[in-house]
């Protein structure tokens, strides 16, 4: 028997956690966090972590940043929250001019949210409705690629593609249109990255050509398909996808949810493609991980599209109670100037070479590794039973989510998607810390498999 | 043409509002709010507003409270946020406990989330989902009321009745089983609803006995369906409900995220129907008006139901970036805490008392008010054309919008649902407040019917 502390108990009294099978906190529970300081967490015995998933993909700038929370406090003394409709704030209308500014032209107008999954479903909403009050009511379906990942609300979760998540809800869910997505690391044209004119995108342009006057929206993950397992593509895809729609006249939504605010070394994804989508959902890094915020991009076309006499019926009448919520705004901009003021995009630069070749360097020629890859400041390693055939192991034996619990015991925050190890560290971390991440992972992967060898 | 401030034009240029035909802001521009205090809201001109709808219904104890403002400080200086997922920290886990102790009993965990659209869609799918793994798949429906409101998220929004947000989306939404609601004010039975036995059960009951096999979870919000215009019906309506989902094996879920803590009169509506539904769904105040955040209590029954080993694939893998935050968390603690401390169901009890005296004697014998209704702290007038055959005023004449703006010009917030003008202010209202309420409030209807008369 485990022994638990109080607030362990309790916490397994209470709550259900997310993305949790709760059976498994009987062998491994809950830890509990009472501080954060820059790269790490630290639990209630005083034990520390370094957070180089950034807790769930959303730190920028460290935890319990003193700038943030500074900002964060004066504007709870101040204006907490006001009714969103009729009313506006400063915070608010000083972030929706920054993020217009810092998104690729043609996107102009912001409607804000509270989380990802709410971000998805408002960019699927408009863009149906946006279909429909233009005469072509047949648009009713979305396409969306093999892999992808959306959030969990049934809209945003209809457009994903990730088994695991969506499967069991298959009654409840619209009937997306799927195109295999690029799959790099098991290329079916035996491509690499570097080299190749992404043929893939011909298992879009075969759906496209059949269902095309259906298709209200294209929707993906910029650059890098991230729940599915840090799935990285070059930007020539990108730029593909977005020629199709303007041939299909479909929109783009670009969902930067995950690869927004620096992560893949451009402040988005979608400068990397030279595209500006139809739709931008951002959300996770735009409060640097302090506080649930999203918003929708779009464009001038769409904005007017809406725009009428009341009686038009045609505005798009969706809200959440919280939107635009002051303290939430505030925090993000505060994000923005730190991002600004520190000109991280020179830091990210940096950091993400120096990741990137002492990683390679470690792993890349390890028996189970089929690869380290790596876009700006994510880094993925792909575990294989079979570095030759690329054999992936049986997802029952969960590698991962053993290897993050020998990681955890010494004291690095490295939650894995399946068999990927992956590296997503807030911005300040030092090099001397990238190096004590990846020492430990390399020595938790061979202590893994030295073990399992010897059973 | 309208002098605007460039503040008002920087909003007008990048801001697109939820719930607005932003044609409208042309005549009618956003109001540019800097400070909130107690009942009151600022704008830049330094214009005061009495906030009573609480910001669409999530503030309770005033604007900028420094007792809230002070903990959610010193939360940002320790922990802003951690990962949800084998991590837990102490504002989720004593807030989990102290809802699961204040809620009626048999709620016994808790799940978090970001918006009340979000914590719908959690509960949908856990209802779902338990049938599914009890070896019930037929269940893939929901019924829910004519009229209701839960939110907009496509799975919130499928079982939501209010034609206005909903119609538009139809080839996106769930095939909701919509049985007709309580509709006290034109009661098809002629009742009132302090002598009736709620004969409109019946509705439900058609439907039950058509189509239970197939119904996962009736979908209820208990004692006020607010977005419809503030519809209110007897708790036995409710008790019935819950006797109807016993017998046919269905799950009721009660939305509570607008008439949670305190609303009603008591914490919680369902006490008053003496009632523990399967699942409970609340938002808004649950942070004082602070900060999104969203939490679904359910039974342990239902969480024992996803209880297995891991490759047993039934956990519940749902999850939000942002869930559990433990900045909003510990806003909600405080707001708990605050509500014991001053026992604040005492003041309620006393002001809702209050409140409907005055507002009773004001409105019920005006022309053109068809009842002024009242259940706790929640007050509405019906504005109707013709009081003797309750005949309801076209809605393109826009009567709500037109006396909410007249409200304004006098400093009173009182954003109405159609033509329902209602009364939903923060707790702290004093009765002074409460009288200048009313009376602006009635100034402005007279204005308005007085004015278009003369045309
Ligand atoms: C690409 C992407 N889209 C959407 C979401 C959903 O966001 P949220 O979890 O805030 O609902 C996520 C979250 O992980 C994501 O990675
Ligand atoms: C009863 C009810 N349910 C659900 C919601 C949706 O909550 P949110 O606006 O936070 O998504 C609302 C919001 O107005 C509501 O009143």
């Amino acid at each position: 028997m485990l022994k638990l502390s109080n607030l362990q108990k309790k916490d397994l009294n209470y709550v259900w956690h997310p993305c949790s099978q709760m059976k498994d906190y009987e062998e491994f529970p809950p830890i509990v966090i009472t501080e954060g300081k820059g790269v790490y967490l630290y639990d209630e015995n005083n034990k520390e972590y370094m957070d180089v998933v950034s807790s769930w993909w959303v730190n920028l700038f460290g935890h319990a940043n003193e700038r943030i929370s500074k900002s964060l406090t004066e504007q709870a003394f101040q204006l907490e929250h006001t009714i969103f409709a009729n009313f506006t704030h400063k915070p608010a209308i000083y972030l929706a001019e920054k993020l217009v500014k810092l998104t690729p032209d043609g996107l102009a107008k912001v409607f804000f949210a509270d989380n990802g999954s709410s971000a998805i479903e408002i960019a699927l909403k408009m863009s149906f409705q946006y279909h429909l009050q233009k005469g072509k009511a047949n648009k009713t379906r979305f396409l969306a690629l093999t892999d992808a990942y959306h959030g969990e609300t049934l809209g945003a979760l209809s457009v994903g593609g990730v088994e695991l998540y969506n499967q069991i809800y298959h009654p409840l869910l619209l009937d997306t249109i799927r195109a295999q997505g690029p799959d790099c690391f098991r290329c079916p044209f035996n491509n690499t990255p570097n080299s190749c004119d992404t043929p893939c995108i011909s298992y879009v342009e075969e759906q496209l050509e059949l269902y095309h006057e259906e298709i209200s929206a294209i929707i993906v993950e910029p650059l890098i398909q991230a729940a599915a397992g840090m799935k990285m593509y070059p930007p020539r895809y990108l730029k593909k996808l977005k020629d199709l729609c303007l041939q299909y006249d479909i929109h783009l939504i670009a969902d930067e949810i995950a690869v927004g605010f620096g992560r893949t070394g451009t402040l988005f994804a979608c400068e990397q493609a030279g595209i500006s989508p139809d739709f931008m959902c951002l959300s996770k890094g735009l409060t640097g991980g302090y506080l649930p915020l999203s918003v929708v991009l779009t464009t001038d076309d769409i904005y007017d599209a809406f725009y009428d006499d009341y009686n038009s019926m045609k505005a798009f009448l969706h809200s959440h109670s919280y939107t635009g919520n002051p303290l939430a705004c505030r925090v993000a901009l505060e994000v923005l100037n730190i991002f600004e003021d520190n000109n991280y995009l020179e830091i990210i630069k940096e950091k993400s070479a120096y990741m990137k070749k002492v990683a390679s360097e470690t792993f890349t020629y390890q028996p189970y590794v089929g690869e380290y890859r790596q876009t700006g400041m994510v880094g993925a390693i792909e575990l294989v039973k079979n570095k030759e055939t690329k054999e992936p192991f049986p997802s029952e034996e969960r590698i991962g989510y053993k290897i993050y619990q020998l990681a955890l015991e010494k004291g690095l925050l490295l939650r894995p998607l399946g068999h990927v190890l992956y590296f997503m560290p807030p911005y300040i971390i030092t090099k001397e810390e990238i190096d004590r991440m990846i020492s430990i992972t390399n020595e938790v992967i061979q202590e893994y498999f030295t073990n399992t060898k010897e059973v």
